[in-house]
């Protein structure tokens, strides 16, 4: 099997002790190539200055995490949210990101209606596709896990998302995360389906047990994902890009930074 | 839309306060006609007695919990894995249970091979088909929550679950519980499929947010699943028999199992 594809930190991984500029330091001291910020530490540095120090550190930007939350429980959530994502696209443009990930949206707080919710997901894609296009920014679906469908993501399934992609067309794509999308019995088929349309590559562990819903993330290697399984469908749909690090993790969070880093970098070639 | 269909206890909804012995009198006084047992309860009175207690009571047995757990490190495991089903199809047949609810188990410990698993779940339902046709069992596959696919069951969709009914044929059926289904984005479609070989219906809600990934579920509506709609879908696919509760909550357990059947009896009338 091929050696898995180059490196990158999605800055969440550290996000404890890490601000943007310790991330793009660090990837550059311990020769990671790749980096995806989230929005938070992006602004918090500036888009300007962080497109500027990125490049400067000759790093190559995977994604930008994230735009997506979509559903509300009335027009003007809607509308602001909108809102949020063309800045987010703008945002994506100037960075040179390779894609924007797209997070959804789960349920409106109190709403049981996911019908609806996913037609809140449908329409606002539509809404923004224009600008993502014109800005050359590819919207990257992240089906999430299904244990997130209340309040983080109606999208729930790759073939969910790949019905999405077909139904809004050029500019869109996936992002396949391993811990997302492990599960799914009908895996191989989906990825074969998203052929040239991946559009990044996530990678963390499922821990056994997993004791928290969103933030008890696994590092590659200690939980039970085959992952050189699922980059090999990934290869085979055509994907040549990076491995992106995206662990939550309230125990990782804790570490030093530089020492999640070498890890990482030694799991990358292990666990990968 | 027409009245949900009648109520019945399983009995790991009040498991830390009451015996099987309780559950049957509390259904009889609280005049919930259905019951469904675990295994362990039903072991603790001994199945003829449980049996006779249960048909005295006047109560409908909806479902016996459960077989499954195929997945095994050797031959031996999965050996015993297939004797404990044979034993668990003899009960199933004595108590005149409506079906056996296959829960069909994780991973083995320390494996990652996914699909070595979901051959061994198929492998191990195969084998015991014979005797569950020969008792007049049921075996009602139950896809189970994809946040439990590494240490409780392989089988993760009804998709999944349904493929494999087809695979099996006469004597099967699924098991539909709506907390380990709502998510689905195929659901609408997969419940029609399922039309006829519903064997069992299970309600409880989803909580926001949820806090434990198997003993947080929710006193139905009390979380975010349109329970109606799915019950509607079963309904449309020619379900016409009892809605079961199976709450695994450490919050519920800690309650007097009375006040528990009281509400239950309301939000089966209100929420489902």
């Amino acid at each position: 099997m091929p050696k898995p594809g180059p490196l990158s930190l999605n800055t969440v991984t550290v996000k404890e002790r890490w601000g943007l500029a310790e991330c793009i330091e660090g990837c550059a001291r311990h020769g990671i190539p790749g980096i995806s910020p989230w929005r938070d530490v992006l602004q918090a540095m500036g888009v300007a200055k962080a497109a500027r120090r990125i490049r400067e550190a000759g790093l190559m930007v995977t994604g930008l995490c994230r735009g997506g939350m979509f559903p509300a429980a009335d027009a003007a959530g809607r509308r602001r949210a909108i809102d949020d994502n063309r800045r987010a696209i703008a945002e994506a443009a100037e960075l040179g990101s390779a894609c924007l990930v797209m997070v959804c949206g789960g349920l409106p707080p109190g709403s049981k209606d996911l019908p609806g919710a996913r037609a809140m997901v449908r329409d606002g894609l539509h809404e923004i596709l224009g600008e993502a296009r014109a800005a050359g920014v590819t919207l990257a679906l992240e089906p999430l896990h299904p244990m997130t469908c209340a309040d983080r993501s109606v999208l729930s399934s790759l073939a969910q998302a790949l019905d999405l992609c077909d139904d809004l067309g050029a500019g869109t794509g996936v992002a396949l995360d391993v811990y997302h999308v492990w599960w799914d019995p009908d895996l191989d088929r989906q990825v074969a389906r998203a052929q040239g349309r991946i559009a990044a590559f996530h990678a963390c562990d499922w821990l056994v047990p997993t004791t928290d819903t969103v933030f008890d993330r696994g590092m590659m290697g200690d939980g039970c994902i085959d992952i050189p399984r699922i980059r090999a469908m990934a290869e085979a749909a055509g994907y040549t890009g990076f491995i992106e690090v995206e662990i939550l993790s309230k125990r990782w969070w804790r570490e030093d930074p530089d020492e999640v880093l070498d890890l990482m970098k030694r799991r990358h070639a292990t666990a990968c």
